[in-house]
């Protein structure tokens, strides 16, 4: 019996009822309402009798909600009265005991924390498998000489497997921050009640230790209003989902025929409807497309907080669709990576002719310079000047005369050289092989170096492999 | 038959289908459709017993989509491909001759202006019929004063008539805006082919007008990359979400016990689950919790347009998601906005008593010195050190003695006046009718400037009336 | 003389003065304040030796400005304050008397639509100048056929001409939407006086005709809350800025040497600190760059507005750095973007060769098939039939024999042929500039149909250089 | 010398130099000099003569810089070319070799990241001022009665000293983000060179060492395309401030003189320019006003991340601006807040009176019934009528006859009572005192639990201070 004289408007139903969204939560409902009622018959609250009765029909709910026969009645304006409301028609009026010392606010709560909890899981369950796949592509193109670019420019040969590699590293970052969303998650809201604390010395720790939680909110005020960990979520969502979009832009690029770099699998095209012709790397594209929304969602639940007072508002339901996006969002687009990445085709022979452009070793040139002591900005002015006179005569860096060295970088000359060899070290710079082996300091693209790095991240999986 | 050797990966099919929302557009592709097909028979292009078999084919399905009979196999991959299929499966050969002269680039293009069109045509009914129940409101609390804030701090008494006409004018320029989105939606996208034009010299003026557009694009690879019309609905919806929000944040600070101004219908309010005396405005909440969705919808079409390349990417995808759901959200917020104001009440007594503060009278005393010669800024600083003498001994302005108004502000003395009466003028200006009708300027408070004002917004209406 | 007792805390006075960034109004403050002035002297509110003392005022005021001579004093907390308190110095009483019928609340509204009005022309002639030097750009290209692309692969092969007239009517749909900012600003806001109006009879329309405005805000309260007019200049800005994202994007893309479709002049481009050989298009990537930065003004200035309460809140000072900024952004880039186009080199040849490629054309063969009576659903399988036997052995299409037309296409045999020509026609729309020149529906590529459209684009800017 | 034949135009350097911003990072780009300088000598890439000259070189320079005599020149396009630039000016030859081994690229990225550990420690920092600042607050009004809120309704009370910790919590949990942003900043970038690594095999541990870095980056391509650190501070930062706009927004609401709970001190509040009476909590208003601009910021930068390709391209310029505008606004709003709450002052007499209304007691009447083994959803019923019966009478629910109690709740007579004290118990529960300190549970309002929960802030604040 509701003090309202009036009934609700189908307008504000249509507004205010939530289950069309949030009966994704039943499942972390019925398992938290399990634990709670333990914790209320062990503190005495309820009889052993009545817990028997709700956890029958709880369960009962649960086959219900798997077997997908649940049905939704339209006065059930959320999950947690549907389940309350189906669990007394099972059990009576046990299941009517069920919501002492609890109330939607710290209920709500815990429900959406512990999907928090579950999908930090699963998105670092898929984000070490990405981080597997890369690997595995890596070592299976580990001497394929590339182009490293920077502003789309070629700027220095690298190995295929460092460029992929940079992309492990980023992820693996991701896993780190869905690893502080279980920090965030650590404690337990349930208990609080509507903001104030219950009336009953419960024992929140128990229901806590049933749930996986590590520990209890120390705040009820606190408990109710909260919802930091799913803007850690949205966080780590949105910059993964950026990392992705990063990888899908450069297969996008490199799918083209101007790149020629690499073809995605069929499986993960399409075709044009008008253009027979066409192959399309959608998947690639799409992942490029994701980033924006997760990053919206983001945005939107900052601006849902932005002001709000304390405790709970109805203004806070707005969480709810904005982290299942994401989640969906972010889940399907790691497990098309992984699959995409792992099917992906490489020409090992446009990836070379493209790093056989002379250009980029001029940097080595003027570390030759330096080497011999020039100071880096003059030996930087030098080797310019050969470009430009490279350029401007259309030949390689390789193809300037002697005479032409001796003119504009004599400091290029070697010492002890005789007449015929005088710019010997010059040339032999700018054979393709001495580019890439040359960058030797820790990280860089040389092959030793590329071993050391696949090693340490070898090392990183298994590690993560064993932790779960 | 694809150029594909291989079938599509089931996880690239989940990321790529779009049939899941875009199915909405249905309505929109069948008109579309029947459009393009009288063309295509006008110019020759297919025969009169294909248009024929095409437009009773395609009547065919509309029947079926508005039946919910339509039925959507596994490879229907978009509503577009789903119709098509469908028809060829209803006519046979002449269903595969529609797609003759278009691509699914511009049918996608054509499909969303057209929802954008009727959308737009839409919001501007809805904003017409709460600015229509803000007039009325504002007709029955004609003179009901209230204060004015500035800082969330009362700062002059007001019309509570003119503070909800505040919101018609906000709302009005929505309305422009929209308005607005029907110009971006002039130009009929179709017949610009994947990107270049189409190999027939189509007659693309009938299309348009037989599908309510007013002209044609003039450039095939704006017309299939161009989702502008996209940003600005958004951008409209945005606004007018923001000033929902405004009006829901006010509505739910002035049902607070504290300020008691006004109170929502029970059928726009809903209960706790623990406190039963709880009545929360939950549709004023969800008014202010909705706009950082709609933000966030035109933030992440702007995210994904950045950078694009043209023409069509299938990035564009992601335009649907995000205008449909800020369509949903915004008609859904001003239809309950309409109802939710038609049955508010507003509590006259607790709105004037906290008018009567006579403080905020304060600036109309400054005006008086200021009518004396004196500068307003003196004024202003005269006028600050009786405020402060009345905070300190706990006083209304005109507690103050004529003794304490002679040492303080000797310049409020009245020129001609006789010993008895020295401070009649001040005391006058500190009586509330006064101050309210003193606001005598344009756009100001006085009775008469809220009739101008209202009857302005009437002839307004009729004007938006007429029109439709 | 304040009515509090303790001065301003240093933290409070950096978190609240604005006049760091609101100086940026002192011309239109200045404006206002003289239109302000005389109407306050054609009101009889002051003498006409006040209005003469404050225009000589304001215009010495005025000379320090501009002469860069005017000194802000750590008091002066905003560029109101700061002027009206340089005026009162320099001629004393009469301009302690000009913020009679004024508060800051609507002062500062006006400053800052007058900044907005000033901006929109400004934006305005920018894109005009803009859309102006493509027209010439194109016409210098006009036939320098170029593949157009979807999905960044080659899709149909176009015209330079067409494609970079895209971005013509993108950005003249800019200019329509900074009109729509002119119409936005059309209400003076000044004589709301700080929200309920003033108690003089001010003639606001006078005020509005000496700056310009086309009329004055209806409602006092509104006028003093609205700032929708930043919003629509943060919208028409960010949606310009999107498109200026997707020019550089693209340019930048071309740029690479594996595209190689264009040079931006050397003096748009910039070097690296360790790599000579590099010419990086840095302009063309900060084009793509700076549109999520004006995006991002937008969406903040959504937030601040989000549930803000009328009339006047602190809150709403984080309008003008958003604006100022984004201002700043939109007309440098569009500069940089007049001037980068104008001085682009592209090659001809590698566009041409990249254009030739024959699967572009499959689209044309699948028409030839339509032509022929085959539904385009059949022909377009047909065609992809061949485009796979093609790649599979390395082939163009134009190098499939007539035995193997004939047996995976027998429909592509001429009717009327004899033996030796019996595919005449497939061969034939293999051709070039057959495919351009087919594409001859309005707005398509082949080239009467481009210079119609540079015929109505030339019309388009001469309308709007005779306007101005 | 450049290999460009013309001079850059001055539109491209007003868009492209940064100058005018990463300025600010001179100092970490001096300390990560002289750290990279030592580690060359050490490497035998420079000579000990070298290594004096330059450390004595960048000594000047930094006492130029810090004594603001550093003269920053047109052609200095960033603060690294400017201060190689001057150190070179300085000492001549060996400034030249100073740029060895490293590029801007790297040396960048190692700046920001710098920037990034120092303001995160910062922001610890005043985190944990703000946080000790709440718990003294709490203390000083450990038993003051106020209503607790949900949807802005008096819901339950709550002691203030409770409501306040609520804020502690979330302080907390923002300072184990900026924690995380140590973590993410602890690899050191220096050393990747332009992107492919360096051809000297230098010792990045010694200068990860020097410069207080955990590691260095595994791979040279991320280094320098990473800016996840930037990212991460901003999501902090955003969460952070929106924290403080709730924090500001509820002192602006209990500023209002309709709820009368505080006042700010006079040297946080500002007066009005027309009303001489106001009082307005501006810094409160702008606590509330920064968040959606430090969101803003977040936003744009992982806009600008949106589909980048690797390694460096010129939109990751962008990064600055974004982030040194929230290390700004997040510094200067934690000050501001610690101040600001350390001065408010509380008004025990109107939270009190706000706290005495009954209705919030009806959970505790519910629970009475439910330890009599009414089930909660029953006796929530029953006490939704007592409460509708007592809002129709306009009495308090203690002023309901027992008569009408055992009419409307039989159950709630007492079991063993006699007749004249039937409802003894729901009186009693009635009384003030006994609803707050009902509240029990951990984490709940009861003075104990506030007490336990005080020890536990205390104890983390000692932590907190042990450790720096």
């Amino acid at each position: 019996m509701s003090r309202f004289s009036e009934s609700q408007d189908p307008l504000f139903q249509a507004l205010n009822s939530s289950i069309s969204f949030d009966f994704r939560l039943a499942p972390y409902d019925l398992e938290q309402s399990i634990a709670h009622a333990r914790m209320l018959a062990r503190s005495g609250i309820i009889t052993g009798d009545d817990l028997e009765a709700i956890e029958r029909g709880l369960e009962e709910v649960r086959a219900e909600v798997e077997g997908d026969r649940f049905e939704i009645l339209p006065a059930d304006e959320d999950v947690h009265m549907a389940i309350e409301r189906r669990l007394t028609e099972i059990v009576g009026e046990p299941g009517a005991r069920l919501h002492t010392a609890r109330s939607r606010n710290d209920q709500v709560a815990t429900d959406v924390a512990m999907l928090v909890r579950a999908h930090s899981l699963q998105a670092k369950d898929l984000l070490a498998r990405l981080m597997g796949t890369i690997v595995e592509l890596a070592e299976r193109h580990l001497d394929w000489p590339m182009p490293g670019y920077t502003h789309l420019q070629r700027a220095q040969p690298v190995y295929l497997s460092h460029h992929l590699m940079a992309y492990f590293w980023k992820f693996r970052r991701d896993l780190q921050r869905f690893n502080f969303c279980l920090n965030a998650t650590e404690d337990l809201p349930l208990g609080a009640g509507a903001l104030a604390g219950v009336n009953y010395d419960t024992s929140r720790m128990f229901v806590a230790q049933e749930l996986g939680f590590g520990g209890i909110s120390e705040n009820s005020i606190d408990a109710v209003s909260n919802r930091d960990f799913v803007l850690d979520y949205l966080s780590a969502a949105a910059t993964c989902a950026t990392h992705m979009s990063q990888l899908g832009a450069e297969i996008v690029t490199w799918s083209s025929e101007e790149f020629g770099f690499c073809e995605v699998a069929d499986r993960f095209a399409s075709g044009s409807s008008l253009m027979p012709q066409k192959k399309n790397p959608d998947a690639a594209e799409l992942l490029r497309a994701k980033a924006p929304r997760v990053a919206g969602r983001l945005a939107t639940l900052h601006g849902v907080l932005h002001g709000l007072p304390l405790t709970y508002n109805k203004d806070l339901q707005e969480d709810k669709e904005q982290l299942f996006d994401a989640v969906d969002t972010v889940e399907l687009c790691l497990s098309v990576a992984i699959e995409m990445l792992a099917g992906i085709a490489f020409n090992r022979s446009r990836l070379a002719a493209a790093a056989a452009d002379e250009l980029p070793a001029a940097t080595d040139v003027a570390d030759l310079l330096v080497r011999r002591g020039v100071p880096f900005r003059t030996a930087h002015g030098t080797v310019a000047g050969l470009v430009r006179a490279a350029l401007e005569q259309g030949k390689q860096l390789s193809e300037l005369t002697e005479a032409e060295l001796a003119e504009l970088a004599p400091k290029l000359r070697d010492d002890s050289a005789a007449a015929e060899g005088a710019f010997q070290a010059f040339y032999e710079v700018l054979k393709k092989d001495s580019w890439l082996e040359s960058k030797v300091s820790s990280g860089g693209t040389s092959l030793p170096r590329v071993r050391d790095q696949l090693a340490v991240a070898r090392h990183l999986l298994e590690d993560l492999s064993d932790r779960t």
